[in-house]
């Protein structure tokens, strides 16, 4: 069973992020330059008198398809990377893929 | 159970787009630069007697993960934004994230 | 049913691709600049006395969404475009859509 881990975090983690996993074993991965915006935002804006949140950040997606049993170890290596204990450390997803 | 909504649409109709999906009640979402054609072409050109279509059009996608119950909406609010009556208007393509 | 097939190929090969899949009756498809490694790394480092690969080498990512029953074929036509017999030929993710 194949899975997609995909990451999106900030530029500046991204050859942390990319050791680490190739420390672990990780030899395939896809990267992407993106831009986004989470739960908070980069700039604040008004409308109608209440705030809202527009502007995208530069941020990079990594993409690894690895078997099912790696998935978790993959996640948990991602997520101690990009941690700031700031805002905005980024968001990971996963996906099944078709047999 | 959430779900991938990925859009890819004009690039001018992303700001609009953004900010429709913001005022919905969207705070999370990634947009990617692509270049893509659909079921009319940009150009064309012949190829033994046939004309063919191969030119790519700069498009973006814009992706929002989000609730089941949010998708039908988030989709009516992306279609009713990018909508100008002419071809090229965009596609809309839903996955199932892996819980 | 509706399936993604996504290649990660080299640069050099999309327009052959892209070609390829045109004559096949494909109308529709994204094209994405992505930076990747496989199982064979563009260069080589050395990592607390074992030799680790991280560099990224520029690809393209193509997404073809497609009917169920075209999706082998599809396949088929991006390996025998992609193919050089060398290392780093590609390659092809399928995911499902949720209808
Ligand atoms: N629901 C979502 N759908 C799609 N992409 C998302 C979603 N939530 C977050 N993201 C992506 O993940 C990135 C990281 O999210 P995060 O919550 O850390 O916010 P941020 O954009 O990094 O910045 P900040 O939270 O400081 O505004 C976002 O920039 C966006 O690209
Ligand atoms: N079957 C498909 N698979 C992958 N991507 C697709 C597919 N169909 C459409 N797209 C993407 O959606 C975009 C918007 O599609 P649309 O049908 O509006 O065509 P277009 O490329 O915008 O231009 P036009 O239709 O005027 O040639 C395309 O540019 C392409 O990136
Ligand atoms: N497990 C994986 N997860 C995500 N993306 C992958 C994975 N394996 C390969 N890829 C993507 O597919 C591309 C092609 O893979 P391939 O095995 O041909 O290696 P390469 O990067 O092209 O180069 P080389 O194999 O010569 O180092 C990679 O560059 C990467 O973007
Ligand atoms: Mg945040
Ligand atoms: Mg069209
Ligand atoms: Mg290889």
């Amino acid at each position: 069973m194949l899975k997609k881990v995909e990451a999106i975090i900030r530029p500046t983690k991204l050859d942390e992020a990319k050791e680490a996993l190739n420390q672990y074993g990780i030899r395939g991965l896809t990267v992407t330059q993106v831009a986004g915006c989470g739960l908070q935002k980069g700039k604040k804006g008004f409308y109608r008198g209440s705030e809202y949140n527009i502007d995208l950040l530069p941020k990079v997606k990594i993409e690894v398809i690895a078997q099912d049993h790696m998935v978790e170890d993959i996640v948990k290596i991602i997520t101690d990377t990009v941690q700031t204990g700031e805002i905005g450390d980024g968001k990971i997803f996963i996906y099944l893929l078709k047999m």
